[in-house]
């Protein structure tokens, strides 16, 4: 059950990364809500390889395939099933990863886990595992779009090593972010941060960073304390994603420095709506959305698989030195921000169907 | 069902602040494991209200009572179900609180949610909830002695407001930690810490901080790729902890500012085991445990509640002033640390149990 | 997880026979439902012990306790944890069996799965486990009288032994269920019954039977294919009843003796209403409820525990005779009927909120 | 997740029977399992439609490709996605059903539930939607055969309308199942139902019947008491399956026509082993497994599409005529054995997993 997430809007993910291919089965979407196979594959060709000079050259067009679910552009309220195919897999480059583990990969702990481990390509622990949440993250969005038309997710890369994009969570544009490769907020830091990207890669290395979201126009009343409060849910989601090390909401790690009387969300009413002065919250109260901008912050480790040769071990326990081979990312982050949105989306729509079970009205 | 938790070792918790009690109900304990009332109290007795002058007054003795799946002092099977009852809530203290939301508390959101709170006490969001999470925990924390006896989890208190206990997590020690009141992990940065909060009570303000946790010895293979990812469940059940902002796993937040080759830990052979030089995965790679320290960090804000007029708004929408009585803690993570711990039991106990089901052997 | 039950509304029991008490915590009951202990005690009443004198004299007053959930007689949308105090519980009647096997109970299975028994009045495998079921229940029975108030579900007593009470389905009146102690739906039927009862008794042998159950007013569209089928759940809930053997829904059994176009139910308006001519379908088709009165039938073997020299083992593996002791049912169907009203309730009010997510409007 | 069955070793079934195909995801199936297509495929074969005059004609090869979780023959732990594309479907034979509800199928009820419906070959409520749960019974199969080695499951056609297959579940052989087309357990038998559902079909009509099912080998101790009883969960699977309307395990409907002394299980040991003189038990007691052979009956109703008109209405609610079209079975159950045993080995394989919890060891 752990390729499952979400407790009414379930997703069930699948599939490789040199396998046959990868997918997802969505169980208990809404009956009659339009959904096209376009709105799926906008949201891959933005996880897309090859999409620009900065992230791995890996050539798949990743075509979605509706296998289930829908009829004559409308959901039925059965289980929906969308599939990619892997094209471009060249196993041989993982020739050599077959017996020995990349440093700070999965490679190791599979094998100790269950004996056994698809190394071509990463197997199951590869980037590509992620198409099926941003399929299903699609599908999570038109939920949104027809529930709650104004609701908005943004996200962005906010940091790439030591460079971060100054633009404040509100001023950030989507128009912006997907104008740029880096998907940064602003053209300066997009600049920078590309050629660090591209820098890295000459030299066989890599790099992290942050990427930053942001909900803008969420219903008010979304999570359901006290185990599955928002921030609870949302980091779950978050920290399940490929090499991400840390989670924040709101105010995150630089709360504690400042004192509650400094930190506490003033209310005040506009007009007839509950609002607050300040937003160190991050949108949450109490486990609970309140309205307000959700914002957060996910931390991402450089990429683990280098060009550059390491220090390691082998399945035969013996110390061995590897060189990465294959196609890779240097950076992972741009192509990690459709799917810090798709978790998000998945996040909030099983959020608001959960909502409708919970008063007696 | 928002509020259980965990897969094959589940709990259930229940109960509200100023309400009969709280208590919970453990599914999927296994037999057969020696299990006594006093190894449950002595877990709560360390989240106990009035056990130092640095805490909330509210004078509970928390004594539990184990009502089922017990038997001669060893586990049956079946449910475990432990109570507490409440004995020294005072309502009137809330008077106030019925009809006006306490900035940055839970109040307006359960009523927008809910349409409905018991608003003595805080309700559901107080922190006597976290009693059926310590009192679970203690029950987790049992397992684990049992199967992996070398095991051992320390959570201890790294920040307060501005200050920061430099010890490293290799070097903390659990009794230090008790030896404290303000469960950190050396004397000077205690007292200063102990200083800063009584400061801060006698203001009517509160503080918040860090609680940093570390896992010792656990067996490599725990975790459940994707989404029940080791990280990912940790990150969740820290999250859902009343008053976290922020939680990181190894490197954290700092990982983007290490290169891929800076940042990878290289494996090596110690004996017949799998070793890292360095830890920056904080124990968890690919989503598994790797058999190295498992490190994390919890950012906790300040106290809602404070003693000091603030501006808010009342449920018929008007803007008023509101100042808190009540009896509540300035800073909540010294009797936070047990919390932490506990859930890391849970979360651990329940990978551990499902791990027996991985492979076909 | 095996102690819970139902998706949304979920219940999670506990409890042992001769232990501190039985519960049961709800996790997932609507807010700002009125609910008041009465309620609960109503039906917990109708499954006492010692009601009448053809049931087990068991002296327990079976008084419920509303622990959390309930502020000022309204739910608040946290758990409800519901608590009885075992009080009459005398194990040295079970000294017997404290390592003897009963022939067809449950004591030799428990021991082989779990390694242990809390043997003194069966441990969990009592009856004593169905009160949380039933208490439960009466909180399900008042989601559905506030949201279906015409719905009607009345459990009785069809059969026991080889006696068969006439009554039709659609003939069955609650009040005259209650009526009489055997819980059956004509009064020269409970004379009878009640007469084969007490002979068994007298003779220390005990009766099976069976218990059918009618579904009234049921809104169309309840039911949740595939695996969540309406007629699925509720024979998961039947069969979880401690002695049942069988389940039947519509013709049940008797399908296979009439051909498809003997079997089908037409359909025709009554004003805009769509119904069926016949009700072979017993009110269900393709899973999901189609107005029509659902009629089920759940059979019940004889209690196991006989005041007769019987032929068994025990937990030395040598063959013994046993000779039953304790206070037990000839018959356990009149206390059965809540149970099965009660396991009614909860999987109609799942359903019912389930079905709140199933479409986007 | 009403298309999600099973805890641990979970699938989520998918596909409508006019779709682009049909399919499973299994999570949860343990590592180093050796797997492969052609075992799958044994199984989905018996399913097939067209293997003989007696079923529907519509010519699908059912070919089943493994799209992830296998890696050189053997399972890694990740989930196994399955699937098998529609090829001969021909919609077209379904236009006046676009409209029309087929008397006694699930037509109407899905458009009411779900304000849509896939009409075409009948959607999701056809018999294609069983195709999933025999790929996955497959690998269930697998499983037990791995660590249960004896373990047999054994059904066969009991019962076709009036005609009753005398064989003892003891001495059904499953080669001789296997060796008609019927799938009864004697040539005799297998002769007349045969006959019986040529007459029926040529006549338009349809038959139903028993489907019997036994479990030799079966360790003793699987059930999870007191929600997941072994038969409490297959009875829930057993009537997930389309046209079911009755289980019966053991003495079933039978029970109450004996006393307890009469009915129950006798213990004595049979060398270390404990055994049951008779089995009325059905080989649960209390929910659990005692280790003799599980007996279980399922009642089928006749086919509900068929060739003859019948009163019916349409979605406009006008009462109006409708004579099936298409290609149906006369008679389910010669194709519903192997979907019967999928489901037995499906809840054995999930308990058996679930077992290995339930001690501390």
């Amino acid at each position: 059950m752990s390729n499952s997430f979400g407790s009414i809007f379930r997703i069930s993910t699948w599939g490789e990364s040199h396998g046959v291919g990868v997918g997802v089965v969505i169980d208990g979407c809404p009956a009659r809500l339009p959904l096209c196979a376009e709105q799926i594959q906008a949201e891959l060709d933005r996880r897309r390889p090859g999409q620009s000079d900065i992230v791995t050259p890996r050539n798949e067009a990743d075509t979605v395939e509706i296998l289930s679910g829908v009829v004559d552009g409308m959901t039925t309220g059965t289980p929906i099933a969308l599939s990619v195919r892997n094209k471009d897999h060249r196993s041989n480059a993982y020739d050599e990863m077959q017996h020995t583990y990349r440093p700070s990969h999965a490679d190791f702990c599979y094998d100790a886990k269950y004996g056994i481990r698809a190394w071509a390509g990463g197997g199951r622990a590869s980037a590509r595992e992620t198409i099926g949440r941003v399929a299903a993250g699609a599908v999570a969005k038109a939920i949104l779009k027809a529930l709650c038309p104004q609701l908005e997710v943004v996200a962005w890369v906010q940091q790439v090593h030591t460079m971060i994009c100054p633009i404040l969570p509100k001023d950030v544009k989507a128009e912006m972010v997907e104008s740029n490769i880096v998907r940064t907020a602003d053209t300066e830091s997009a600049e920078h941060m590309a050629t660090a990207i591209r820098d890295a890669r000459s030299k066989g290395d890599s790099l992290g960073g942050v990427i930053a979201c942001t909900v803008r126009h969420c219903p008010v009343g979304l999570g359901d304390p006290v185990f599955d409060k928002l921030e609870a849910t949302l980091a779950h989601a978050m920290m399940s994603i490929p090499a991400t090390k840390g989670f924040e909401v709101g105010s995150g790690f630089s709360a504690p420095l400042l004192t509650g009387s400094q930190h506490n969300d003033a209310f005040y009413m506009e007009g007839a709506r509950v609002r607050t002065r300040t937003n160190n919250s991050g949108g949450i109260q109490g486990g609970i959305s309140n309205g307000e901008d959700i914002n957060m912050r996910i931390a991402f480790k450089p990429t683990a698989t280098l060009m550059i040769e390491q220090d390691t071990v082998n399945d035969a326990h013996e110390e061995v030195k590897l060189k990465g081979k294959g196609r890779h990312d240097a950076c992972v982050l741009p192509r990690a921000v459709p799917v810090v949105e798709a978790m998000v989306y998945l996040v909030l729509a099983d959020h608001l169907l959960k909502q409708r079970t919970t008063t007696i009205r």
